[in-house]
């Protein structure tokens, strides 16, 4: 079948610059209304020839959606918590929740078919294990989960010249390896595989489609466009099929609808306000900090290149990272974070959105659910607001008692130290606009249609309690700032200089902890 | 502070006799009450001296409480996932959610102790590894955790007796080790860790109760009484302070009061009946079966003793077992679960009752909670219901759509295979009663006060579909009973008959595996 493939399908890379941003727009909506309609996760895997360009398309994705939202995951050799389950125990702790996207590398695929190519496993063994996916794809699917699989192709020819060019360029040399030449030599056997594995597993719910890898713009778009396409038809059918189950409902008798209390309701409003000191720490910030495009463009080059390679020196080195950002609402932090993981691999960090707490995170202390998210060694992970939601906005709307506001800056230090003590880097930003700023960035979400979703009323009642907070953040700065772990205070008036700012200071407190473990 | 708990405490075993089954019940309803509440977990830990009691302690507890309610955790060395985290990682993700009780055995506080008993760590790290402890119970308590804190003290010589007397006993041998011999030789350095230790984390709020440790009698009342009166008393708290609130909320405006739909509100009464064919599977049951008191006890003693060796060598070999119990309400699946498990060691069996899924269940495929509880390798796991629920309430009651339970067969196959292909012993057993039995049986619970709340207003709503669910069992059983996971039918009219069939099926059932395995 791969023969058909054999196409050197190609995109100039003038058309690419013009199908790209509308794309990107594109898939930045379907990912908000997956999110909003909350009816089904989706499965995106990869599979295929080495140097196909699986990773670089799963990092461009990470980049093109917001990554808060995806789940990333590629599977070495099992843990030892791992060998003690059954194989897929750990593909089904790392499927998403409906209206999140997971993106699989070196998945379920991965072990049959390198088993079957080393000949470990016999053609027999191999269809039982074909099997198994099946079913497995059968009963997510079944459940309404959209799974899309691709499968990245190079001729034997086409691999030959990718590896070597690779190879040739210092930055990507270091990703080709013995295994990938070990790999091409033995081509016949891995295509023979993978020809009856992809015989075999493309269903109607799960089908494969075959990619030719050689022309990084054609991949690209190509996978692009199938995951836009393909998540708008099935929210479009689940809308038609929630509407059908609507009108048989109303047909026969009805369940009563329970209304759901809104976020923010059942707060307390009896936070005492102190009048805010002359200068507050966040007073004393120069907001008029800003990048000119070019500069801005040339350092932040310079910065994720330095980034990427820190991070994998980090990753050698078993050197965990957590970042955290908090800020007013439309401060940018979004747009940070999306600029630094762009220089990351999506195999090795974690982006953790912080918002209401499930149900079972409620039955703990509030503590617990960030503990659940602490990643293995040698990895970065990021949260999108954090611990500090209980001395903010927990604080603010009185969802928490004076006392437990209180006494969350002790346990929240003590968390902290624990963090540090074990050797993470822990990098807190808190990316301030002013309150002017925020109003007119406001405005602008009110007037771009893909970006209305972001705004919600409750970003305005936030905005009504100012003063609170900046009181809030005052104390919180004060109690919380130690020497392990300082605040890194954001000026983001100018969204360039803030992005800057943030990836400048990874790369600089990142180096300066790699150097001291020389 | 040892010397004055020298006293040689204990109970003649004749008074044992009489207040241990009072201690009993008070406790089952203690910890129902904890459990309705929801108000807060309980954290009971137990640490001191080798041969003081505490594995034998917590296996008590076990057999006195309900274990679908307790969490039991002993810590040997980390696992790779563990030691990538902080120290504390593995405490937190064992912590009890808010109604129920863990059990910690060699907890946070082991690794201080014995880093400091062997010298590897100064005195000031202690002191600041019991800092480390401090912070983190309080953090807890503020929260409004209980947390227990019982010393199994003994003397140098009494220490020695004991295990003098574990090494005699055949049956006990197994528990000594060079290591505790060791530990008895340096007894006076462990005695100086354990004073420094209890003297700098007693708190208020988490306190130390040392409990003479010879006599079996004496420490098991001992720690039962304390924790039922503890438990008791916070509730009592956690009530007086809701009162409270509740007054000073009326006094000013509430926020508005949202009700949560009723379970089973919502579902569907469309099942369409088919008429029941003359004889079922569980028609041609033989529910005359019986045993008389006598006859049981033999047999449970020596099913029970006979479970308890095979067990342990079960996880010498790494071989886990998982049991289900399914079956109409008042079937006696919880007494037939206590049985198994007071042959048990609570360290290595968790009971996982299945009631309805928490949202992040909800937000996945239905069989994403039971692959989250598989346990690690050479342990017990057993489902107090189990993904059976699929194809029987939720097929009767309407909550799962036709397709969704008839694809349920085979997901549940699939699933069940992967179990036991990787080496997972699987057993299910259905506890059958007949309609008449279980009416006498709701009669009787509806007579005994600390039963009571075992039967609610759904157990007389799922009585009323009794042919229906009859005709989904029949389907279940034909769809479902593979030649390495057969249900085993259990005729549970008589009680005893039922706990014997159980036990007795899975030593046989164990015994053969780790036979096959030699």
């Amino acid at each position: 079948m791969f023969r058909t493939a054999e196409l050197g399908q190609k995109i100039p890379k003038s058309e690419y610059n013009q199908r790209e941003p509308l794309l990107r727009q594109a898939l930045l909506e379907v990912q908000a209304n997956l999110r909003v309609s909350n009816e089904f996760p989706v499965i995106i895997l990869f599979a295929g020839v080495d140097g196909g360009g699986k990773g670089d398309t799963v990092n461009l994705l990470n980049e093109w959606m917001d990554p808060r939202w995806l789940i990333t995951r590629a599977y070495d050799a099992p843990s030892d918590e791992e060998r003690d389950r059954p194989e897929y125990w750990r593909f089904w702790r790392d499927l998403p929740p409906q209206g999140r996207i997971g993106l699989f590398l070196s998945s379920w695929y991965s072990q049959p078919i390198l088993q079957r190519v080393y000949e470990k496993d016999s053609e027999a063994v191999f269809d039982d294990r074909l099997d198994r996916i099946l079913a497995f794809e059968e009963a997510l699917a079944d459940d309404g989960a959209l799974i899309l699989k691709f499968w990245m192709h190079l001729s034997h020819d086409a691999q030959k010249r990718r590896l070597k060019k690779l190879e040739k360029d210092p930055l990507t040399s270091w990703r080709v390896t013995q295994r990938d030449w070990d790999h091409w030599h033995i081509y016949d056997r891995f295509e023979a595989a993978a020809e009856r594995t992809i015989m075999r597993t493309s269903t109607g719910h799960a089908p494969w489609t075959i990619v030719e890898g050689v022309d990084p713009c054609f991949r690209s778009l190509t996978v692009g466009e199938i995951v836009h396409k393909e998540i708008s038809r099935h929210l479009e059918e689940a809308r038609k099929k929630a509407l059908l189950l609507e009108e048989m409902a109303a047909a026969s008798t009805s369940p009563p609808v329970v209304e759901q209390p809104a976020e923010g309701e059942g707060g307390r409003d009896d936070i005492v306000n102190t009048p805010l000191p002359g200068t507050t720490v966040l007073s004393s910030l120069d907001m008029s900090l800003q990048f000119s495009k070019s500069e801005y463009k040339k350092e932040l080059q310079k910065y994720q290149a330095r980034l990427n390679q820190l991070h994998r020196k980090a990753l050698k080195k078993r050197v965990s990272t957590i970042l955290l950002f908090e800020g007013p609402d439309a401060a940018g932090k979004g747009g940070a974070i999306r600029r630094t993981t762009r220089a990351l691999d999506a195999r090795h960090y974690q982006v953790i959105p912080i918002a209401a707490p499930t149900d079972e995170e409620r039955a703990h202390h509030y503590l617990w659910r960030f503990w659940r998210h602490l990643s293995r060694a040698g990895r970065i992970t990021i949260f999108d607001r954090s611990w500090y939601g209980r001395v903010l906005v927990e604080r603010v709307e009185g969802f928490a008692s004076e006392g437990e506001w209180k006494r969350a800056f002790a346990e929240i230090n003590e968390f902290e130290e624990q963090l540090t003590d074990h050797g993470i880097l822990l990098l807190k930003f808190w990316v301030h606009i002013t309150k002017e700023e925020q109003l007119e960035r406001f405005r602008a979400r009110e007037q771009t249609p893909h970006k209305r979703w972001k705004l919600t009323e409750e970003d305005w009642r936030n905005r009504e309690k100012w003063d609170d907070y900046e009181w809030a953040v005052n104390d919180l700065v004060e109690h919380t700032s130690t020497r392990t772990a300082p605040w890194v205070l954001v000026e983001g008036n100018d969204k360039r200089y803030a992005r800057i700012k943030v990836i400048g200071t990874f790369c600089d407190r990142l180096g300066a902890m790699l150097d001291d473990k020389k």
